[in-house]
């Protein structure tokens, strides 16, 4: 007498988190320095030093009561005003307070948006290689999960994959750029073919399909690269923000959606994902967290640690031959496996102490995921037992 | 192109909120100190001091890394050992630390548990009055929201009227004690009987009837009185519990999931609540929130000016000829409407700056809530127009 999907969402564990506590467990015994982890996306640099500082000064200088009370269900408007105005100072984007809701991460963010855009028959696209979790999301808000195959070897949009996919019935497709798990950022000329393609087909439908923007590495980008903010490209997208990694809290639960004021059914439509949030038990984000966010929204974090690994790790497998996507955010790796088997290689990296992710999971087997969020020198420390096992297969 | 389902839970306010914001804007007109707002439940003694002194506690002797990282999605295990032991002093309860799951307060863990028990054909039965987001939580479920009629004048449990409800197809009963709207705690007879009959309910149709006991306002008694801990009667109980009132942190989204260890099916229960929470975007609670709980499960709230309020309201109204059940809990009043219509009786006290709720929303007509999370000025100023529209109906 339970749910049976949703016991089997409770008691199979994500290839990740399984990895993840075998690596545990094998620290324990040969040692946390011989275990190299490149399993899990858990932030390894600290939130900027001011969000400390905000922490205390809110406790100093505001009413407790007002601190910890319920906000409205939208979130605070001074929160609100503040991003639109970062976002509008950096995008020239037009967003005003009243087209944000706050969120409590991008996780519970998408499931509303899905909720809200889910009428009978709705298709919800993912593009290969994709975050495991949207199948269940999207499958949960009582819409088809469908996954466009991926663009092999640089890991933009595939186009004509996309084209395949579109029908009547879909709603709207998740872009997630920069992408986890392939650290790729898709480019303006991606996004706008993207965009041209989907307002073509609108047309041709008769109603909008919208892009949902998971946006959770936004801010997190190397080299000069930056992301571009898809509603300034496409109106009717979603964006489902989060500051896990961007103020490196990912375990406080805040971000924001944004509904575009010119996105078709606007109004109705952040009715709905605000409908849609109510129906999960969304009462507020947390409450002091959104006063940080409105003195904080405007911080970046501290991104050379990672940029450092993503170098060292880039420099490293390519010189060992690995084939690798430029890696220009977020702070994944996505790795063609030798021999062609990602499992098989996880396997065999496993017995070397190398917690390797196999892509199976993200709609593209044959390759592995590596977060470089892990000390530095675990990563100079590992590149030999890579190289080692790349000869193996050579 | 959106699911109207959630367009309308997003674009019809409650009945509460509306007054709640006539309310600010009448203040703008009128002046706050004039106008006497009895709508929302938002607590208005502050957290426990302690509270403020361990959050920097935390900033000062804990990494930042690990203070804002991603706990499991069961919850920080030192958070669930704290509870536990709470719990056990308390109320030898034999909770372990792996019956219990860190939510984010008691909306969505309500939604986690009903989604998790939604089997094909569900009912899920409230007792009138009820909290009236349980019907969007139930049904956004997928199951059947049943309304079990109120017990009058006491506000405990209709038995009869439970055994009327219960058929092959329950699946749960929400219990909600002490209870919104009425303040009543329900006592330990009233639960024992009704746990007797659903043991023979439950026997009858050959699978249990879990009790979901919604108790936010578990530590909010008066006058000795003590909240039941439901789980000690009737082991087939699932505790969704809130921070929201008992430390004043209501904005926090901070609480917990208890699957007794002997209720039936308990392991694949707790899997199945996980897995519902997985796919409605629970990734952890919020993590300091965690840490923090850890050090301040067994504090309690300073009650006294809730206490206050209670006892001269009560006087007051009783004393000006009103009829209303005896407040042991929560911070609410449900008093009997003078002229038998609720909305009318509303109307009225609103031309007089006097908001209070129509109980028709709580699933019982001909009583309005008052919720007495006011300065204690208000209330004694308040009394005489309590007093003089009683008149008016005389």
């Amino acid at each position: 007498m339970y749910n049976q999907t949703a016991f089997a969402l409770g008691s199979n564990r994500s290839c990740i988190r399984e990895l993840f506590e075998y690596g545990r467990r094998r620290a324990a015994v040969v040692g946390d320095e011989n275990i190299f982890d490149y399993s899990l996306g858990n932030p390894s640099i600290p939130a900027p030093r001011e969000v400390e500082q905000t922490i205390k000064d809110i406790l100093a200088d505001t009413d407790p009561v007002q601190i910890h009370g319920y906000t409205s269900a939208v979130g605070d408007l001074q929160t609100r005003v503040a991003i639109a105005e970062d976002l509008n100072r950096r995008y020239q984007a037009g967003v005003k307070p009243e087209n944000l809701f706050m969120g409590c991460g991008a996780a519970p963010e998408l499931v509303a948006v899905f909720r809200a855009l889910a009428v009978p028959g709705a298709e919800i696209l993912a593009i290969a290689p994709y975050f495991p979790e949207y199948k269940p999301f999207v499958e949960g808000a009582g819409a088809t999960f469908k996954v466009v195959a991926p663009d092999v070897p640089d890991f933009q949009v595939n186009l004509s994959e996309v084209e395949k996919n579109l029908t009547e019935n879909t709603v709207a497709i998740i872009v997630n750029s920069p992408n986890n798990p392939s650290g790729t950022v898709y480019t303006a000329e991606t996004l706008t073919a993207l965009a041209e393609l989907l307002k073509k087909k609108s047309a041709q439908f008769g109603h909008p399909i919208y892009i949902v923007a998971d946006e959770p590495y936004r801010e997190l980008t190397y080299g000069g690269v930056e992301t571009p903010f898809i509603p300034c490209i496409y109106p009717d997208t979603i964006v489902c923000y989060s500051y896990s990694k961007a103020l490196s809290l990912p375990g406080e639960r805040i971000g924001y959606i944004y509904v575009p004021e010119n996105a078709t059914d606007s109004g109705s439509l952040y009715a709905a994902v605000a409908g849609a949030a109510r129906a999960s038990g969304h009462v507020c984000a947390p409450s002091m967290w959104q006063k940080v966010i409105a003195r904080c929204t405007h911080l970046r974090p501290d991104l050379q640690a990672y940029d450092r690994n993503r170098q060292a790790l880039y420099d490293g497998l390519t010189d060992a031959g690995y084939e690798t996507a430029r890696p220009d955010g977020a702070f994944y790796l996505f790795v063609k496996a030798p021999g062609g088997d990602a499992k098989a290689f996880s396997d065999r990296a496993k017995e070397k102490d190398l917690l390797v992710v196999p892509g199976d999971d993200f709609g593209c087997p044959g390759y592995f995921r590596l977060c470089y969020c892990v000390s530095h020198d675990k990563i100079l420390r590992s590149l030999p037992i890579f190289a080692a096992l790349m000869e193996e297969y050579k």
